[in-house]
């Protein structure tokens, strides 16, 4: 078992990534192929003590910038450490991919080298927030399909029902769809397609869910189109670091406070990890054939640590065939549904 | 002046309301109309000393519930308390009508009775943040609308430019567009077509935000979908009472930090009202003909209060004139952006 990593994606990178992969091969005995400029991922592993590490450097010359034109960076780019990564899959030489880069490439790299799971119409990215019951709420998509229908999000549904069954070990998931209002009514064209056919789908569906039930644990997986999920994702991070921030300024304004401050520091580092993205592992792409996982651009060493550690959780479960599974029954679902409305007048 | 509250709307009516218009006539000196059913609004009204307060009653025998259908409970409703406040306003017994009831009987009223403002192709509901600065960041639609056109976007964008200068007394507001991703690539054709539109537009356009910018002071007014505004409201107020909550967990879980707590417990109060939607006075209605305030529905006394004070400032300032020359010119735009298109082939 080996997870190729792109040792030149995100914003810290290569240092952070470098310094994830080693973390991860020294707690979790993972073997990790870092695919990079061979000179710098070098110079960066220099700096850690590796010796009897399961650790392998694959050189790639190009690299993929944030800004690069994802569908034209991954075609064009053949020599890049992203692209590289994908093919070392592919030719199974690797078993998983997990970068921090470039996220549009990264979802066409896995398209074009992975390609899709059979019966599932466009994969999407399924992200992981804490919840106040010490769980996780998983958003599915989290940013990669703006234009979808109602049977991708019922098959982001149900995929994300098995993952979170299989992964994240919740025994009977609840599955929701993410809306403006609780009531049935409430929503979109699509948010009351996906409805419709997440009722009938024999799964434990609890209707419709609004952005503060995110956080409360009502729902285990939350259905949504990727613009609206990223707009989701970033407001939260956004909230907590602006929190975090106006309390910073609250507290800096008394000395009492300040004395209280120094008493509290530790409750706050457990809670601050408790929300930090960085302990959550990156997020996974649902319905690609092959496991990649996406890490945070902003990722630390930690965080890369965590994301191989998922990969090789999904990559030792292989949900394949349930996934496979979960995606024809929502377009049978869909199918049925059709067949019902042409029959009626 | 009078301002028309709605004191059966809410989740706390009529107590929270009529207790919030007694400390609005008490602070600030403001004309309050309290419309709803005479017998409860007038206990409400005997458990607070009012005597020489400018407060009036004003019967109304039915209440919009909030699971009402919103066009049918105005409707069918005519001697509801908020069809009535907004018929008083019509007919010009009173100047602005405050509501913390079901907001699409609201909208629907504020539509049906007052009507939309010249120009004005959709009215919307214009919500305001705190920011990290200070400040304020003004979302616009926070949830009327779920479907939409970029010249509804841009519409927007311009009156709540106007509505930061002239209200919120900023110089320069700087306005955006909510997206996916910074680059002017990301998007849907709703968020590009609005970007194009206000980027010609003369004011101090800085192009996309993201849901972690909304905190951060980079705009003052951020136009969006009413869909995805309501999941970024929700979401913001999620995440402020989760992470309190798992702070509560944390700091409950030591001696130590209990102790903290206690000293920095002034500095967490005033923290938790600068977040506290309401000290933040409702959200107006931008786009209806007369000054029209939605108050949250979990509004406290003081939450009525201030948005009875917003009505205030709402009436005295008159914007009327420039929220319909900020609406032709993003009409005007889109105009002469269709004409350009179809001339090149």
């Amino acid at each position: 078992m080996k997870v190729a990593v792109d040792a030149m994606g995100g914003d810290h990178a290569p240092s952070a990534v470098v310094e994830g992969a080693v973390l991860a091969a020294r707690a979790h005995a993972i073997e990790v192929v870092l695919v990079g400029v061979r000179p710098q991922v070098e110079a960066e592993l220099a700096r850690h003590r590796i010796r009897g590490l399961p650790l392998h450097v694959h050189h790639a010359a190009e690299v993929v910038a944030m800004d690069d034109h994802p569908a034209q960076a991954i075609r064009r780019k053949k020599d890049s450490s992203l692209r590289v990564a994908f093919d070392l899959v592919k030719t199974g030489h690797a078993d998983a991919v997990v970068s921090a880069g470039n996220s549009g490439a990264f979802m066409a790299g896995a398209l074009l080298v992975l390609g899709r799971l059979e019966a599932v119409e466009r994969p999407a990215v399924a992200s992981a927030l804490p919840t106040v019951s010490g769980g996780r709420a998983l958003i599915i998509d989290a940013g990669a399909n703006t234009e979808c229908t109602p049977v991708h999000l019922a098959q982001w549904g149900l995929c994300g029902e098995a993952y979170a069954r299989n992964i994240l070990g919740i025994a009977r998931p609840k599955v929701a769809v993410l809306s403006n209002g609780t009531e049935a009514t409430k929503g979109t064209d699509l948010t009351r397609g996906a409805y419709a056919l997440l009722e009938n789908a024999g799964v434990r569906f609890v209707g419709y869910v609004e952005g503060n039930d995110v956080f409360s644990g009502r729902a285990d997986v939350i259905v949504t189109d990727g613009f609206t999920g990223n707009v989701l994702l970033k407001t939260a991070e956004g909230a907590a670091a602006g929190i975090a921030e106006m309390m910073r300024q609250e507290i800096a304004s008394t000395a009492a406070a300040k004395a209280g401050y120094l008493l509290i520091k530790g409750a706050l580092g457990r809670f601050k990890r408790r929300l930090d993205y960085a302990e959550y592992g990156g997020a996974p792409l649902i319905g690609v054939d092959g496991v990649a996982i996406l890490a945070h651009g902003a990722s630390n060493a930690v965080a890369i640590k965590n994301a191989v550690r998922v990969a090789r959780d999904l990559v030792q479960e292989d949900l394949r065939a349930g996934l496979i599974e979960a995606a024809k029954k929502a377009s049978v679902l869909a199918e049925k549904r059709r067949g019902k409305r042409e029959k009626t007048p």
